[in-house]
């Protein structure tokens, strides 16, 4: 087979090399070239591209790709970066994933339930206090976003004992969720619920979607978290409801630019607990498996993957 | 019916309350008679007591007791305090206690699996770095006790897909969890488990169980829940296990002396997470339905529910 697959990668070496050897062994049958080390006949030649954060310019410079996989579940700032006329996106589906963010959105309703950061603030200044235990079932847990990831957290929520209550654009039946849809749904679940955790796609729609009314719309001392995008909460207007007791934490795994820059209020805030972004890492070796029967299907029916909305957005 | 049933309790008035109409309510067929208020008769007629942490002279006050029906699981204290010769004690056994200290063990197994106390650590650094993600199937959690409440803590890890590795007295099979017994099963725990969790209770041969010796034989780097009793762990030596940095932590729900008192190292230690013994509260609804349906199946039987083995301990 004369063509390739290129990756196109801007991130660091040692997690390149890694990206390399996960793909290389789970396709074979493939010639899997680094971008920088395409000769210009496989550029030309290139139909695929494998992407992780990759400069736009290079893409650009493949010019006869039929689709892009990204390597990554969340492509908003990819396609903005690829911009109108670029070939179709297809972003990472992995199963895999899905569990590692529905663990994490379990693990951290958990913290919020249980009142950790309530008694690693005792613990600091010594003081043994039993605070009221709030049992799963008397509580609701609200989710935006009933995607790839939102539908697989709901389910182990749901499992766990929490009410759950979901909220997507479009209406939907998940067997022991209650589920509603648009700006009524959205106060439903923003008036209903303890805990708000937020799994949308970053979209023009959804860009500053937890502003200050909605955040006010929150039932007074509930928690947010965030292992979406940053910029889907307004970061002044959640300070404030923090600030203000309107809510009583949130847990942060996204920002508006990350790393978070050093002295955000975010750091100090005794209300906030900020995770660098690793609610759910990618797993490279199911990552690499689902990419290679994506490009073994292509490969057969000459048809890409189902790709990325862009007029959706996501 | 002449016969009451007394309620000895030493706990705050208002608890005492509340334990009162809960109990009231699922047995409104008995007689139930705080123990201050009981005539001479009644104390003479008495053949159940109704205990949380009692005065054992009150116990002791009531002549014709044929068994003592605790509301708590753990009575090891209660046992040495009333002494050869008392009633049978039955402690409490109640599923939805059980499913609480379950959901206690995975919250904060999932608080060290996501290294929670970590990224505690770097938020107050301002520090922004993704440390390695690791899976629960990659990772074994030991027990130390499979009764009431550690089979239910074992079967609620392996549906989160940790590997758990169970120890108990007797030899015991239980799906999808290997259990080992006696000191070389201990041994096998201790040096295999990532996260090893005690739900044993106080008894003359765990008391201590947890010394230097065998903290020194935990796999390097693993880290100790403790939900059980204080002293089942030697708390020297697990400061030492610590400050060398054989453990990476510990979470203390319980203690040699409870409420931790000021100026114990624990509150201070940077590896430790002190929990004022709330990891799994007893519900007064629940439990006094479990209590009622004792009384009821005395009063049709006559026979006493199943106590405490006085010579296992447990
Ligand atoms: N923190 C991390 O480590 C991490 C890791 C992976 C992914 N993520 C983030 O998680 C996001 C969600 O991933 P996913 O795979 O679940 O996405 P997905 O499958 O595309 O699902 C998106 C969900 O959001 C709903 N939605 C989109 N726009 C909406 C709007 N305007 N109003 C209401 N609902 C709307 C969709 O509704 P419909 O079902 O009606 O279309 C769908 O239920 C990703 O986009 C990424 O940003 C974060
Ligand atoms: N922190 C809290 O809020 C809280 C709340 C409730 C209870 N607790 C504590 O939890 C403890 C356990 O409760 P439970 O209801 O599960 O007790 P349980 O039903 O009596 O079970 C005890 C388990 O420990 C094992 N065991 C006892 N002695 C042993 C020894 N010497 N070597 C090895 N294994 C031994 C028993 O083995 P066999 O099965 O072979 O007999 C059994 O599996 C209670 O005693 C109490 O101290 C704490």
């Amino acid at each position: 087979m004369s063509d390739v697959v290129a990756l196109v990668c801007k991130i660091d070496p040692e997690q390149e090399a890694a990206y390399l050897s996960a793909l290389a062994a789970a396709m074979p049958d493939e010639t899997l070239v680094r971008f920088r080390d395409l000769s210009p006949a496989q550029r030309a030649a290139a139909a695929i591209a494998v992407v992780a954060n990759p400069d736009p310019a290079d893409v650009a410079a493949l010019p006869n790709l039929a689709w892009v996989q990204s390597l990554w579940a969340g492509v908003e700032r990819l396609m903005a970066e690829l911009g109108a006329g670029a070939p179709p996106v297809v972003r990472l589906v992995d199963p895999e994933l899905a569990r590692t963010m529905a663990e994490a959105v379990l693990a951290w309703t958990y913290y919020l339930q249980r009142d950790m950061p309530a008694y690693a603030a005792q613990q600091r200044e010594e003081t043994w206090r039993q605070r009221d235990y709030r049992k799963p079932s008397g509580m609701t847990v609200g989710l935006l976003g009933l995607g790839a990831l939102g539908t697989v957290a709901a389910e182990r929520l749901g499992q766990a004992g929490f009410r759950v209550l979901g909220w997507s654009r479009s209406a939907k039946a998940l067997p022991g969720v209650e589920t509603v849809a648009g700006e009524e749904g959205l106060a439903a679940v923003l008036g209903r619920s303890d805990i708000v955790v937020c799994l949308l796609p970053l979209t023009a729609r959804t860009r500053g979607l937890l502003n200050g009314a909605r955040l006010a719309a929150m039932k007074p001392g509930a928690a947010l978290i965030n292992f979406a995008r940053g910029p889907i909460v307004v970061a002044r207007d959640l300070l404030e409801a923090l600030d203000g007791g309107r809510l009583s934490h949130a847990v942060l795994d996204v920002f508006d630019e990350e790393p978070l820059p050093p002295g955000s209020p975010f750091w100090r805030h005794p209300r906030v607990t900020v995770l660098p972004h690793i609610s759910a890492p990618t797993d490279l070796d199911t990552a690499a498996a689902v990419v290679a029967a994506n490009i073994r299907a292509y490969r057969r029916t000459g048809r890409p993957p189902r790709s990325v909305d862009v007029a959706r957005g996501y």
